[in-house]
């Protein structure tokens, strides 16, 4: 059928109607008071979210933008920052430190893993002079399917005296996070995942330790300034024209959250994750992922069985169910195919993606006892 | 009445249904081809509506965005920018190549007056160095509603050697501008103005000059780096996730604006403004700029009448009709107020517009020929 595209892709992501209707109306006019009253209440939600009391800034960007924002209101050219690689957006904090003339070293692992918190204990007790003063990494690896043990990894950055700069643009709003109870430093977001709207917005906030840093910042980037956003936070305003059809649409996406509740919200990624692998070793089919303790519960990265491949698979699914589900991702392109179950996906659309997958691979060819998946994933909700 | 905003304000400006409704619908994946197309026609459109060859970049960011995008490639710290400023927003340029490590210097007149181009010539003629690399400047000033003339500026700027920096986010797709035939090497512009969809996102152009002087940009930001969107562009995509749902928009707007053409659309907006400071005059009031060659065609400066505050007028028409207009910025807030006619705004609207302050100000004890003003908008609208 025409129309009916649905997104399993790490974002965009589905969006709910009440979002989708915000955006459609006549745009409020930015220094309005009724405007300054839907960012007030946002404002408040999203340190909710956030679990923090320090304001979350909202930039008119891509979640790169946000990145390129911590970076360049903290880092000076010649700093030396360690970048915790585990594919290709750990990648990226290393590439912008190095547009900003930092002195970057990276901690990689391969594709499919995590940073094994010896490994960066290791890495910052070797670094004697506390040379090393960023230390950027990535909560979840959307390129991989990974997430990182987080909390244990800033442990190790703070014990050091380092200051943290991590990516939750796949995890805030879906997998857990406690910005102030665990001691995280620079943390920044994504609009068209864990938050149920359209790209067009990210989201940035900074510990009292980061503002410290800040300060010494020689040239802080303008239209990302730290300390222009934090003022106009204050008065219920963002420093310049903000997207506001998509704030409009954000404070409806936020109502449903605090509805949902956040631990609610993590079970059912959770759930509709952990099914999704069920119903995948079902199928005989091999997950990227090998350490079951690192599996992303947003993202499910899965091989192809031997003779399909990855396009055919995809065009499979977009072709005939409208489902779009995405390739791997640089060197991983043609390897993995990636579903994902972020923001606005409840179990009926996964049970409907496993149900298509399973006609898809028999297509092509691959051996399916068909239903077993589906009723794979059935079960495993159910006894959850 | 509830429920009728009215914008009036030179930016977010009234959308078109059209555009309204693909903001509402599902977003594409980014990488999808069915966005792929619509991506490759706004490009397409997009080098139209700038009148240049060159590739037109869209940015997910607010107008300041690409403002900073277009420092940031170019401008190493140390580097000579003159600065011409005529208002809130030329003062802007300044900051932003502040920010970066620049050595600006400022070419200022009183708010209400443009650049006189003799001044420019005799500052550059100083220049015997040519030291000065790069000049800052603004097309149409929105703080003060004067337009400066673009292309004779230019054209003193192209004889210096220097690149041209120029801010269009008020001028493109309202007044007359062609990049090519006038040689502007990097111009800026804003979605929710000319472009008549929500604000979100930004777009840059530069000259085959302007790209030797990238090359040679030390640490060009990343989350805006030329390269990659020119790259990009090549491919029908963009190198980050972009604002899918505006661009959707704009492919909507870009086609209203084919069918209407460039001509009629800048006399659409030179018409309506040039019938509202008529109307303004007829009411008994001043305009605040005082030589009619730079008065704007998009945003029209009036002060109120002795004893009539700016807070007033904006309250009445606010209440009681509904029509948002903006006060002044700055050192002129609450000296002047501005009524804009940028992007979907009809002779209707200001019709309407015309009537109400005619209705606001006579409550407000202000001595009006009740309909005469209203009429002398109708009158040269007619006789145009």
């Amino acid at each position: 059928m025409k129309d009916k595209q649905f997104l399993m892709i790490p974002g965009p992501t589905p969006v709910p109607e009440t979002a989708l209707q915000a955006m459609a109306k006549h745009p409020l006019g930015h220094r309005s008071k009724e405007f300054s009253a839907i960012l007030k209440q946002v404002f408040q939600d999203l340190k909710w979210l956030f679990q923090t009391q320090e304001d979350v800034f909202i930039y008119t960007a891509s979640g790169t933008g946000a990145m390129e924002a911590a970076v360049y209101n903290l880092v000076n050219p010649g700093d030396k920052v360690l970048s915790l690689v585990i594919g290709n957006f750990g990648e990226r904090w290393a590439k912008i430190a190095e547009s900003r003339g930092a002195n970057v070293e990276r901690l990689s692992v391969g594709w499919g893993c995590a940073i094994n918190p010896k490994d960066l204990k290791a890495k910052l007790s070797a670094d004697k002079n506390k040379e090393i003063k960023f230390v950027t990494l990535t909560h979840n690896e959307t390129s991989t399917g990974v997430t990182n043990d987080l909390k244990t990894l800033n442990d190790i950055i703070q014990e050091h005296g380092a200051l943290s700069i991590v990516d939750g643009i796949t995890s805030i709003g879906a997998l857990p996070f406690k910005m102030d109870e665990w001691g995280i430093d620079v943390i920044v977001s994504g609009s068209q995942k864990g938050f149920m709207i359209p790209p067009g917005l990210a989201f940035l906030a900074c510990s009292k330790k980061a503002w410290k840093i800040y300060e010494q910042c020689k040239y802080p980037s303008f239209y990302f300034d730290f300390a222009a956003y934090k003022k106009n936070a204050k008065k219920d305003t963002t420093p310049y024209t903000p997207a506001v059809s998509q704030i409009a649409a954000l404070s409806e996406t936020l109502k449903m959250m605090k509805e949902e509740g956040l631990n609610n919200i993590h079970t059912r990624h959770a759930k509709i994750a952990g099914g999704l692998r069920v119903a995948v070793e079902a199928m005989g089919l091999e997950l990227f992922v090998k350490d079951k303790k690192i599996r992303s519960n947003v993202i499910v990265a899965i091989q192809p069985p031997e003779g399909v491949s990855v396009a055919d698979i995809r065009k499979g699914l977009k072709d005939d169910f409208d489902i779009v589900v995405a390739d791997g991702q640089g060197e991983l392109k043609g390897k993995i195919f990636r579903v994902g179950n972020l923001g606005f996906v409840c179990e009926r659309d996964m049970i409907a993606t496993i149900g298509a997958l399973e006609i898809v691979l028999a297509r092509l060819g691959h051996n399916v006892d068909r239903g077993k998946a589906t009723a794979a994933f059935i079960e495993a909700v159910m006894s959850n």
